[in-house]
């Protein structure tokens, strides 16, 4: 239980503080509106960062990612009875997390129009250049080094390595993040993103539904090379 | 008496930094005057963590926050004889470092007429749309996930600990703080904003007391909240 | 062998986000276009955090520059017969990383034209007033600061002094590096301005080979004067 | 011996960031000019952290600062013999890093008008709002809070708390430090001000003698009472 728990809890407190970032960003009248790219990576690096810090406190193995997960039972590394209980802890947290997004910043979803950034984007990732093949490759990419290097951290939910985890998020928004959004992770951009289409949220435009297959299936790619290729040095 | 002193010392280190971020960003004539959102949640981030360091030294268990002590002794995880002397320690100390604030920046208040920034905002939070609903579940949204994950990082003033603390007040202020400034806490609020009102402070313009229940009521009630589901999971 | 793979993997990452975050900066239409010296500097600093963190983890030494390896080796502090396992991992994981930001924003080099700046300034450093004598003068003291420093940081690919080392090379791209874009390092320099020049990237502009000297002494003598002082003191 | 070389070599490492960040937000044609208030309080904040880690290496207890080091030694808690060798080595590495940063921008002080940014705020600090009560008032406050801080941070030499340390000074600058460009440090200002006066800088101007009074006698003072209450509680 305390698996399912832990990744619910720290999913949860991930998304809140994550979405809650591209609320802040794109919505007016709060005091937060037009903070820039590195503003939008260091407040992602420290979501995950206490996502990590609860899930591992509550109990999980901090994963909080479905990416990182599947590839570590894939590859025998994770108990793939523990696999149902994370996919499901880590689903649930993030839409939990986008509701209460949707809750606190209701007054600014109502003062800004869909073109003014009340859009998807805030809840969800999606490509500067639509481009299938790139846009699979960035995400691809950006997982396999985020979660190559995820593996070669040691026990990452201890002592400080929260943060250093955090800081490995930021880093890759930084560098690798600008072409998609960095999703890396999907339950991070799939659960926000129906959270979006089925909430009554002001204003609200389209959840950009053909794009979703990318922040799925590239994370799960790049996180299998990854534990596949860290089992080989 | 150490409980008192080390709350006292702590929240005024945390009040001297964190309104005089506040009085850096908005009066005019000194080098920090205009700096962004990314540069107030740091400011209030470190001033916090400082705020903690320099209260586990002097020997309070670190709360700096009246919503933080209340709610544990509500649940019977802070002797109810220590409650008093950890707030009045709080306020008083509070109070304190704005006093130092409006020294420090005598010359710049001097300088700055209230409808160019020399006005509460300075010392207190405020909303960003006025909603007394929204504003409050704001307030409690933000302290429910704030103390709820300071309750998953073990002993906050040891070690690096101190730095999470302020790194979790910094990206909580990124991202759900722009609805109404992040109080988080009352003492940060009330005390300051008394200060600010019976202070000789050049060009001073209201107090806005009507929107300080806000700040008290909300993060009492998040602080509760916070506790009561950590006892339960 | 874990020595060549340590530096293999470990510049690889450097060399990923490093050039990585050149092509979010210069390339349009991604979300990081534009961004600022902080940003930049940030994100080379936390590049050499995950390098040296992959690298001390797969087995090396995480210098991932050759000026720390040859410095230490003449000086008698590192083992000869691994200079070049440690050499040939820095430049081939240099070029690796090269290759990979060459696909990963390969749409975005397709929409930039070199004026607007796509140029090898996104793979390698230059000056930012061309002048030989002070062009190798602010690349040596740069490294020297870098490497005496680093001298007395203690193992530095354990814990958490990995993020250490980031902030060192953060601080000094901040201070000193604005002159001639803080290479500090031959390989980081160098195999990117190889890749820059044989890879088919669209749209691009000229390797600027007669400069391509100062990054690789400069570094080296100045790594060589950290060591002598550090034998010394 | 070690006292006198640790406090010199940290007190460089400390002046050549923090100086050569000066130089680098001023003077024209170097990709760091004109960055903010933000940029400026991270670089000298990881200057003293480089610091101190180079201090603490090479042997001293990495003062780098008068203030420090006579409140202590007035209080007892500093042997009165070290006293002369800590100064003597903190103003002559002061010194030294001075002179490294006039000839790394060398190129940029001869591109840089005295108008356009060349002066000796590169080099030291002066008030936004001139006027020598509240500028003494500024610079005690600010010692004050730094050291004692400080003196409650424990052995700030060891593992991360040179970080600590860091940004302790950071977000002393970015709260109280725009009034008079927190010197907080009698060498950190003095010495680089001779160095200015003295050294043949292109397009030099005046270095501004009439105000270093200031930046010595406010941080003695503010560095007596934080040591003084440090022994009370």
């Amino acid at each position: 239980m305390n698996g399912f728990l832990g990744e619910l809890m720290g999913t949860m407190i991930l998304i809140v503080l994550g979405t809650g970032c591209g609320a802040a960003v794109n919505l007016k009248r709060n005091y937060a509106h037009g903070s820039n790219w590195l503003f939008i990576t260091i407040a992602w690096g420290l979501a995950v960062t206490f996502g990590v810090y609860v899930a591992g406190s509550v109990g999980s193995q901090g994963h909080l990612n479905p990416a990182v997960t599947i590839a570590l039972a894939v590859f025998g590394k994770f108990p793939s009875s523990q696999v149902l209980p994370y996919l499901a802890g880590q689903f649930l947290g993030a839409f939990i997390g986008a509701v209460i997004v949707a809750i606190h910043y209701y007054p600014q979803f109502k003062e800004t129009k869909s073109d003014e950034g009340n859009n998807v984007g805030i809840f969800t990732t999606g490509p500067a250049i639509k481009n299938n093949l790139f846009n699979f490759l960035s995400e691809f990419i950006g997982t396999f080094i985020f979660i190559f290097s995820l593996l070669n951290l040691g026990d990452f939910t201890q002592g400080l390595k929260p943060l250093i985890v955090g800081l490995l998020i930021m880093v890759i928004g930084q560098t690798l993040g600008g072409t998609t959004g960095f999703a890396l992770n999907p339950a991070r951009d799939f659960a926000p993103r129906l959270a979006y289409a089925i909430l009554p949220i002001p204003n609200k435009g389209l959840a950009n539904w053909s794009y979703a297959w990318v922040p799925i299936l590239g994370p799960i790619c790049g996180g299998l090379l990854a534990v596949f290729l860290k089992t080989l040095i």
